[in-house]
């Protein structure tokens, strides 16, 4: 079997998914065999979606892309892919200064389970100034969201501000 | 066929192949079917090594690398890479400061050769301040680059100062 | 009319207003014809001035620069730039770091209102290290800040620490 | 007279003028009153295109920006701007790692000619990874560049390829 | 007296006290007369040992290095290390990001203290993707942090895991 | 003999010594026994001044700085280091940006010549911001340096230009 018929996994909170999320996840599904989209659930940080509403929000988002499946867990990003088997860990870069997170993140990952690499995907440009921050920002500001989230996303962020979900 | 029983490049000058350079091509060989070290030439540049004796010595460097090829190109890499009908390119990330150039040579990339993704491995913390030019400079002023690069680059090097080549 | 016989926006918590803000609203007054330093209330984030207090000792230390006003608002910035029909805003960079978030900023404000740039000056050098976060922590811990606000800012902490205000 | 009915100088190479650089002067020509593209010649450093090319070619570019006008110019940015009585000067910034030379410079022009401030735009997301050298290198290299510059930029170049100029 | 027979004091929270953090300590202490690694006590941050149990365990750790002795501390590092009549405080920088956060440290204690230098000292590359942030995230979700700290942190923290301390 | 009653050398091209550089040696000769300004020739990069005359008026710059020698070496720096049984390198930090490059030399010169520390300073924020580059490109052009570098520096270099020296 070659090497790649496997599987690499997108961590991250997705609180909520943003187009810069779907980018990298849409280049690593025409590049990998199978990925998965892997919600950390961290009870301890308030968040802004549950994280089954976000499964429920990003599995109907990425549902054209064929290999793409979603995920919650919780613990060690690490020990989850050692559990799923997976290839790799796979991360978007938007700006130089996401690197030194993304690089201490990254060798410790390895540490803690040999062979994990992380590999990383730089921002398509145009969703290079997105983050979940500032998404969340503007939503509890009352403003619109609309250029910074799939629409899908959107919706659900509406139904809930609007009290009709 | 899976999606990436296919070829990725790693693309660059090696002039010389240092530690860091070895490190990135070792990871991305265990995860990637086949990847070629494209050695690129620039005539224009003054080089240390001749690209065949580039080619020479990193084959031999890399020689327990089952799955690893050796080639060299001129021209521009997003061309190179459609004609060998390569999956991605790879690049190591040394420091945030490297960022902000490989983002625009992989965002360039990608205009030049629709789907042609570039893909980042973060150097091991050990290799993360080893450069070709440090290299470079240290040879030139007649120092010790041992702790730099591998010991068949090391001897390349050693013989061609000493006229025993 | 000419463009810019109007106004732009110096927005931000000040909490205090530092020499390094006042270097920014003073070379902004010199200028553009009408700067409004507009101050954000976060009711959420525990602070060192109330809005109100802030407001009062900004207008007191700006009182000299005859085209700069101050307000307090709430919500998003690029909302209460449009009531305000607002030019632009403007911010300060002191460091390479401060760019990766501005810039966020500042594209998220020119999605949320259609022409609202962001104008960015350099601090001044000598006003480079300095920031609110910095001011604050050496205040709590009972430290003195006169080399980094101006005197009146520094009147007022002083007044609040020693119980007499 | 309203402070701003004056004149903001973009310096810069232009060599050649590329998406990035018409997206700032776009922005800044909604801005200012007037907005002058200046084109510093350096004769030690081998170009693309020769100054007057550059002009010729920009002016063109920029005909439907009725408040944006060319020049070339030699010597210190800072001396030629106190020479055009400029109000400020114009510079865009695209990555963090930009930041760093551009402060030196706004600082170095603050001191040579007092008063002359230095504003700056962060680059639209979609432009941010375009540089000229990039552009250069591609098409040194026969590349195609259509995808960086203006389309009358790209037929001087390709014109100038194929020999018809 | 030569000048350096003095007191350099390296300040820090230790919570817990990394490979890292061990790396620059052994550098200073073969490079300064006298070392005091000075424990900052915060006590409205949550943290992971207690200050007694962070000194007892660094005591433990560098007790082979004769010059080196623990403190600690509560309230501002200036005016400690003036009450200590140190000579200059001691930082190690890791990675490009830290640095704008140090420099304006650094320049605060030299405004707080006249001529409270502070001397930064690069981590060795193979330490420079740990942090203490790291180390407590991995430990509270029950991950092996014994390749990010010395040997008897890595005890301490277990006892403490499984309830024997 | 106490550690640091030796010689730390701070080397670098001064080409010419700005007032940044006579920063960090004013700072450096506070806190170390004995600084020795190390002047690199290299003869393959045109210079603006001659090493000659780059050790003249450094000398003359620095006499009031009993402790600061000045020399000229060629070749690595780590081994001129080594002959001159310096007990560490020192180095200015002005940018986060500086960093990356800083950081690779010192673990070179550690790599090439053990225990051979490199020991960083952050430049004054008033300094933060000149480059010799900067001085070198401003007095090619005819433009006045004297906001840059010290007196005597200024004075050599008008002398020069004015054909009198």
């Amino acid at each position: 079997m070659p090497k790649s018929s496997r599987l690499v996994i997108f961590p991250g909170s997705f609180d909520p998914l943003t187009l810069g999320h779907l980018d990298i996840v849409t280049r690593a599904a025409g590049f990998f065999d199978q990925v998965e989209i892997a919600i950390g659930i961290n009870e301890s940080k308030k968040s802004l979606l549950e994280p089954e509403e976000r499964k429920q929000v990003i599995e109907e988002v990425t549902k054209r892309l064929k290999n793409v499946t979603v995920a919650t867990f919780s613990g060690l990003v690490a020990e989850y892919a050692v559990s799923r088997k997976a290839h790799a860990l796979v991360r978007g870069l938007r700006q130089a200064g996401d690197f030194d997170y993304e690089a201490r993140m990254a060798h410790a990952n390895l540490s803690l389970a040999e062979g994990l690499e992380t590999i990383f995907i730089a921002a398509s440009p145009e969703y290079s100034s997105i983050s979940s921050t500032i998404v969340r920002d503007i939503y509890r500001w009352g403003g619109d969201v609309s250029a910074f989230v799939p629409a899908q996303v959107n919706d659900v962020l509406n139904r809930r501000r609007t009290g009709t979900r």
